[in-house]
């Protein structure tokens, strides 16, 4: 089972869209914030207020950034870049789970 | 902010009810499993192969062990305990949080 190792996890999830988007916040070992979520299928829209890397561990979404006109699909592994000051829309067909990077 | 120190952490979630029920397991510094938890409103039911300790730790539930008549409510603070074996079933008119120790 692939683990985050030593970090610090929020008690606490983030709870977006009634539940349907739901994320954890932790702070690796060197400091650094993340947050891995959780996206049940549906249509979302987010803004960022920092450069946000999300990238795809599970399922597959399919993403309009703001600065774009068309959805591009990403998978487990894939990644995109949001930057600060952005917004992106996300959907997906089924469950959905990524890694949300900041800086 | 509450968070667990120096944890292992699962990249990938526990999904159930069709991601009505999502969980995330970790490890503690000393080896001990345990996972945590959000629950969107619904009733659901689980059964258990080891020793459960559930803490509420956001949100309201109640729970009908299967050895028990009647629904009794946990709220933030509170935990009840479900042996091997055994099973219960939860309901949460709002979404719910909650950590569980396994022995």
């Amino acid at each position: 089972m692939d683990v985050f190792k030593a970090v610090d996890m929020a008690v606490k999830g983030n709870i977006y869209e009634d539940g349907k988007v739901t994320s954890r916040t932790f702070w690796t070992s060197e400091g650094e914030r993340k947050t891995v979520g959780i996206m049940l299928p549906g249509s979302y829209s987010f803004s960022t207020s920092t450069n946000e890397k999300m990238e795809i561990t599970n399922g597959a979404v399919e993403v309009k950034l703001a600065s774009g006109r068309e959805w591009i699909g990403y998978s487990e592994g894939g990644f995109f870049l949001v930057p600060a000051g952005g917004s992106f829309e996300i959907r997906c067909d089924s469950l959905a789970e990524y890694v949300c990077s900041y800086s």
